[in-house]
């Protein structure tokens, strides 16, 4: 066993399936909107998100690796990072995804109308569209839908709450995480809001972030910031492994907090909350997903470089037989060891052990015996499942996050024309 | 579009569920028996088979990339190439994966008593095991079994019958295919058995495969005949992506058939027809895969390489997007090209074209108006469901088979002790 591994006690928490911080508020200088403007056909859901910074912001962005990706993912990769953007404005419903030069242009003129709600230039703004792909954006409603959100632009509670909410698709709960900190003596700000993998008739999973934070950041130490909490979080989550063409995560900082720029310490104090935020909004995402009734955290552990850790812990996240074990509250070793088996990951399988939530079930290569009813209850009865796999390769670990896999998630992505 | 590339037709035949040749023999110099011996619970149901060659033959092995591997795969990997095979022994419902020394020690002990009902030595057979994984085998009840198959050692298609039935878990038919063809003026044939992906209890998926001929063959050349089968046929087929710790496909060339060892043409006529039945086989098991509604057939074209082709295909068909889209008649193809997307291969996204069921629905690039209801017909009405990718990075393809995912099977893997 590596030095200084500890095996895990019963230190999972319970997390509600509301993953909604209703102590979070917008940082200074930002103000938000979210109105329906005709896209989805309840007219009672928001579907247009306009968030507006009052002085240009730095800007990074994160998106998705996926080859065949929408314009607004081109666009805003042409755009950040920036020291200059003003704008963000999401829809949902259409994601402008494979809309050829078409979808290109309705992206840029969306952008453009984002900008002119706050006297902007159309560079100054950035957009981020999830729905349906292989449709285009109704764009006389989404014109009249962003001077109805100019017009409603504030910085209360009730904005930010309206702005997650236009942005959801089949997510069941808007996801607002936030926390004040100080930094170099003054109170400074972080807010995220997320959404989640969802999928509506001809569509697929798409996860969305955007960051606000009034602290002062460089361009280039904002987009640092950006990819290394991504990296452990928003990356570090699978709902069924289909990567999307419109994932993209923003983070602006306005720096209206009023310190200096952030640089040593403080830096490094703003990257360890941002990461705590992105992880609780990644988190969310797959206790949220299509038909979850569990969020499973694989943690991989005593491994020889943090790639390999993580490798192993998406190969067991992403095996139906995995997802499905914990579904039916079964304690099924060898689903789990025998994915990390097949991982691409050279171990020795006679130096793996395994605990599912707290219980050893498999040490140094062999099953041990085990109460099954126990470990069984412990699954069924909690929405969290916690699996760590030790190996005995090094120190390095990773985590990583999925949901379980239900007849309800079959049943809402097998039923066409819903 | 690639020279000499045609859209498809309507050329996906219908398969039907039960993949079994009644035409199908066992090759000269070969007997086979199944019994019950009482590791499945169903007196119905054999579950120990016993194939003896009547001289030694020689024998090709391929294996599990699962680095956690059962007993029976180390023991037939140290015994493989051979010229001297004179038994396979396979058991039923009970996996002999992760049992330690024991478990090696119990294969050993069943490739003895194996060896012993032809009078052979202990090195002279191998054995394969699938079911259960954690548990030691019922030695007693597969030493009674073995003493009874060896009495009822046949060379008659019932014996072939109760053989491939006898390697069955919750596979639904007996899977079996034959060809006889002339090789250097004689008569030869090829005859395959295999069981396909099933998980009961605390299980996992296993395919196992044998195939036979009394064709005669190097080991060496039987090893790369087997190889080169095995990987456009088992090696091209999912069920859902999880890899087995106990997979194996055996090749026994025993020689009765009386002609000269093969080379030349009359080699590469083999391996077409070997490629063949290995093929049928391959495509039998997601066809009869737990829950499955439909046979997927993924063709990707216009490749780079068969590796990039292959790497497209794989991820295709493990799409839980891709499949339950199929099992809902969805001509869903934005889950279909996004997964493209993400398969870590790099193409043109502006010279990408897709056809279902022989209907285009995407080309280069762009979605194109196709009747969607009746594409969606052709989906729901027939049990084969094709797709066909096409690139525009050069002319390599592969093919890939998978079946859809059903609120069944999460059923089945989710029913903790059943």
């Amino acid at each position: 066993m590596p030095k200084g591994f500890h095996p895990p006690q019963s230190n999972i928490s319970f997390i509600t399936k509301a993953q909604y911080d209703m102590a979070a508020h917008l940082p200074q200088g930002f103000r938000a909107a979210g109105v329906h403007c005709g896209i989805k056909s309840n007219p009672q859901k928001e579907d247009l998100t306009l968030i507006v910074s009052d002085s240009p912001a730095v800007a990074a962005g994160v998106y998705t690796q996926n080859l065949v990706c929408g314009a607004p993912v081109q666009l805003n990769r042409s755009r950040t990072p920036s020291e200059s953007i003003r704008a963000v404005v999401v829809n949902s419903g259409v994601a402008n995804a494979c809309t050829g030069e078409q979808g290109m242009r309705d992206a840029q003129a969306m952008a453009r109308l984002a900008a002119a709600t706050c006297g902007a230039a159309e560079e100054q703004a950035l957009v981020m569209s999830t729905g349906i792909i292989g449709q285009h954006l109704p764009m006389d409603r989404i014109e009249q839908g962003l001077a109805s959100a100019g017009s409603q632009l504030a910085d209360s509670d009730d904005a930010l709450l309206r702005a997650a909410r236009g942005m959801m698709t089949t997510d069941t709960v808007p996801k607002i995480q936030g926390r004040d900190l100080m930094l170099d003596g003054r109170e400074v700000r972080i807010t995220g809001i997320a959404k989640g993998a969802a999928m509506i008739g001809p569509n697929m999973a798409t996860m969305l972030g955007v960051l606000l934070t009034d602290a002062a950041l460089t361009p280039r130490d904002a987009q640092a910031a950006l990819v290394t909490a991504v990296n452990d979080s928003f990356n570090c989550i699978s709902v069924e492994g289909h990567t999307s063409t419109s994932d993209m995560v923003l983070l602006l900082a306005g720096g209206a907090a009023g310190g200096p720029t952030l640089a040593g310490a403080s830096l490094q104090k703003f990257q360890g909350v941002l990461n705590q935020i992105c992880e609780e909004l990644a988190r969310a995402i797959p206790t949220d997903g299509e038909g979850a009734s569990h969020l499973i955290t694989i943690e991989v552990c005593g491994c020889a470089s943090t790639e390999d850790a993580r490798r192993i812990a998406k190969t067991v996240a992403n095996s139906p037989l995995v997802k499905t074990a914990i579904t039916g509250a079964d304690p099924n070793w060898g689903r789990i060891v025998s994915a990390a088996g097949y991982a691409e990951v050279p171990f020795d399988p006679t130096g793996v052990s395994l605990w599912v939530n707290s219980f050893l079930l498999y040490k140094n290569g062999a099953p041990v015996d085990f109460e099954a009813e126990k470990v069984s209850a412990s699954i069924r009865d909690h929405r969290d499942t916690g699996i760590v796999l030790l190996f005995s390769e090094g120190a390095a670990s990773a985590r990583f996050w999925t949901m379980d896999l239900t007849a309800e998630y079959v049943r809402l992505n097998a039923d066409y024309h819903t």
